[in-house]
């Protein structure tokens, strides 16, 4: 089709969307398709429009009509992604979930929440807290992500080294296929093995597959107390070996946070916390919880794990305001480190713990070989880390010294038997370096799989997948 | 084909097998093939031959002259399963994966192990053991049957009330596809998001979509401690009662199991246990572990909650002993039920547990309108009942009010937000009940699906999905 063909074809599919869905869904007016035209990565592409729907049947009708226009749809939890998972291709329509953010079902007996895939995720576990049940996936943004991004990426944050990702807690769904196909996968029992687990399946296919309007979660009976210890060390290796020695005693931490040197210096550059002593080189942040006593088992355990070679100090919170201190280093972190350079290139690998002191080492070396400041830190009990290398886009020779970094990043971290993504995804972001982890033949057979829910491929065109050879 | 020549086919596929895999793995002589003609169900199908082999590269090698020759494989582990997910087609190849049974790393550190999936389900936990973790999932016939088959039905046993299932153990695959490919799914990390789950897609697949050769396996830390309790009640209504209120105070029990009036009865007619007061008409089996103190604090909780009406004896066991004492009723079940009638038709049914009174008591008026022997017991805290019908094949006329009573049974399950199997699977058994639960559309994804792992359908013919219209 010419340029004005296309631009008509796209007049008369928003027509019939307009008359199926309703007046006062669909935008396309310039200040309404600038504000969705990016997510949290530095990418932005102006989608044709916004639709905002308000149910599983107007998304059923929306993904019809995208079929027979060969509209591109991209859904949109709350934006907050981290590897533009929701950016927006041309001439696509981004499908926000922001209207269907209601709980459905608040099943307290059987700790089961029915809720629609633009529910808030802090909302969610807001609910539940209210009937001492909690939902524990907590990503950095649960106070203004939505369910759906969570579902779409498998989100996970400093909790789930106790309590699991995203997909733990999902039982069951109620999607619409990018064929149209209504779908409800799962169930809502804590068992079922009635046939394939489409859920997981949707969980973590960020969008490619199906559009999630309904989630069916679980949730957990909320710890009565925790405690927070905050261990500062002279440098990476002495913190490094401290998360081994945590890891491989019999109590799991609640979270076990680490933060390297050059997270450090930002976060006293930023002037976030008062008290960061000189000399500390690295720091952990661990939680426990669970009854009294326990918590208090629990804790003098990690105390004994967190001392050894490196330790200049050892703090331990109990009350919510001594937590929320001992935790300011690290909530200061995503802040501070913004203001070291023009861009962070994030990434977000993970390693065998064992070896994650490797990594943090190969990691000073990077910088030190790239000349690039590089901040590292994230959920160490995971070995799951946060790698940003902070740069200037202008400063073009800077920018290739990051691509050869990151090349180097990857490849240490598959020889150490890792993966180059624990809880952000893949999106338009990283998924030229797919390859590098997923074999062909295994790939293909996700193409394969793709092609099954979606033969026009109109559902987030782009993400996930390398481009084809 | 005329039988004569499929007759030459198969032995012409034989032979390319033989030459392939080389001597002693492929048996067609009718003592072998007779042992491998059923798993745990009543159905026989003597196979065309058992092949036994011995790497990932044997098992690419035959799918590849499966293929070719449109011979059905179907896989097996111990022989275990209850739903006949392991029952030979006429002309069928089983491949047995009773020489794939090695460990093949014990990463301590990182809680990991790599095994083959023909490695004994105990066998693996047993070495865990030894060195202060556990592999949690743990059927009633994990002391011989194989990874493998956990994996296929995603297997469960006492232990996922507050452990979870074998789903939640498994972190990545490596299998063979329908097709011949070679497949390297998940990852050997606690977190990782690259690429669409095939992992858990491949969990629970009853063999119709790949055959696991290898598994990558999460452990836990090895609990300290353990307690359990024995609470005997008037009737399942106390029982049922006390299993809500268990259910909704925060302790989660390792294990809350449940046995009806008829599975008492089976048990003392068995004579198996001898302190069983005859007053008694429901028994709950609750456990606790953890560190010692938090073992007797969680236990006292469970104390409170299990006392109630109809309550008419409570007993704790904390010594090895004391607990294989308190357990005997339980554990004489299996042997003790087969003693009833010749027949068991064995449901594995899942309700909400807040809808598990209501669940007992129809399955009381069943036992009253069809007239049968009803035995049921299971996984209380899970509202995961397996339901015993115990009929003589040879009474049509019993046979018949089964089925009606199965028809019923399975509509009451659904009614109440259930599922119709927890952890036994569908097989060949309950195949034909499948699309009571799961939706024409959902269906027809999931059998395309199948479609592109296995499109000459060589893998697991006629299990997991009903025959189409």
């Amino acid at each position: 089709m010419t340029k004005p063909e296309i631009h008509q074809s796209l007049q008369s599919a928003f027509q019939i969307i307009e008359q199926l869905l309703g007046p006062e869904r669909l935008f396309v007016d310039p200040v309404t398709v600038e504000a969705y035209a990016a997510d949290q990565t530095p990418q932005r592409c102006v989608p044709a429009g916004v639709i905002f729907p308000h149910s599983h049947e107007d998304v059923m009708n929306l993904v019809c009509v995208a079929n027979e226009y060969k509209l591109p749809l991209v859904a949109r939890g709350g934006g907050t992604g981290n590897v533009g998972g929701a950016l927006p291709v041309p001439g696509a329509l981004v499908v926000s979930f922001e209207h269907m953010d209601r709980i459905l079902e608040f099943d307290v007996d059987n700790r089961v929440m029915v809720v629609q895939s633009g529910a808030i995720t802090a909302e969610i576990d807001a609910l539940a807290r209210s009937r001492g049940l909690f939902y524990p996936p907590d990503p950095g943004s649960a106070a203004y992500c939505r369910i759906g991004g969570n579902i779409a990426m498998n989100a996970a944050g400093p909790h789930s080294l106790k309590y699991g990702v995203t997909r733990d807690y999902v039982l069951g769904l109620r999607a619409v296929a990018g064929d149209g196909k209504s779908l409800r996968t799962g169930c809502r029992t804590s068992k079922g093995v009635v046939g394939y687990d489409l859920t997981r399946l949707l969980v973590g296919s960020e969008g490619t597959l199906a559009l999630v309007t309904e989630a069916i979660l679980r949730l957990l009976p909320l710890p009565a107390t925790s405690a927070t210890l905050q261990a500062c060390y002279k440098n990476s290796a002495g913190a490094c070996a401290a998360v081994s020695r945590v890891m491989t005693q019999p109590v799991i931490p609640a979270v076990l946070e680490f933060l390297d040197g050059a997270a450090l210096n930002a976060v006293r550059e930023a002037r976030a916390v008062a008290d960061l002593s000189t000399e500390t080189g690295a720091m952990l942040i661990a939680e426990v919880d669970g009854a009294p006593a326990e918590v208090a088992r629990q804790a003098q355990a990690l105390v004994v794990a967190l001392r050894g070679p490196g330790l200049i100090q050892l703090k331990q919170a109990d009350t919510p305001e001594a937590i929320t201190a001992l935790w300011a280093a690290r909530h200061s972190l995503s802040h501070a480190v913004k203001r070291l350079a023009p861009l962070k290139i994030n990434e977000d690998v993970v390693v065998p713990v064992s070896r994650l002191a490797a990594l943090v080492a190969r990691i000073e070396s990077f910088a030190q070989t790239y000349r690039l400041i590089i901040v590292a830190f994230g959920h160490a009990g995971n070995g799951n880390l946060h790698v940003n290398l902070m740069v200037d886009p202008d400063n073009l020779r800077e920018m290739l010294r990051a691509q050869l970094c990151l090349r180097e990043l990857f490849a240490a971290v598959l020889a150490f038997g890792g993966t180059l993504s624990g809880e952000h995804g893949i999106g338009s972001e990283k998924r030229q370096f797919v390859p590098l982890e997923i074999q062909s033949e295994t790939l293909a057979l996700m193409r394969a799989i793709k092609q099954q829910f979606d033969p026009n491929g109109i559902l987030n065109p782009g993400k996930l997948f390398p481009d084809p050879l």
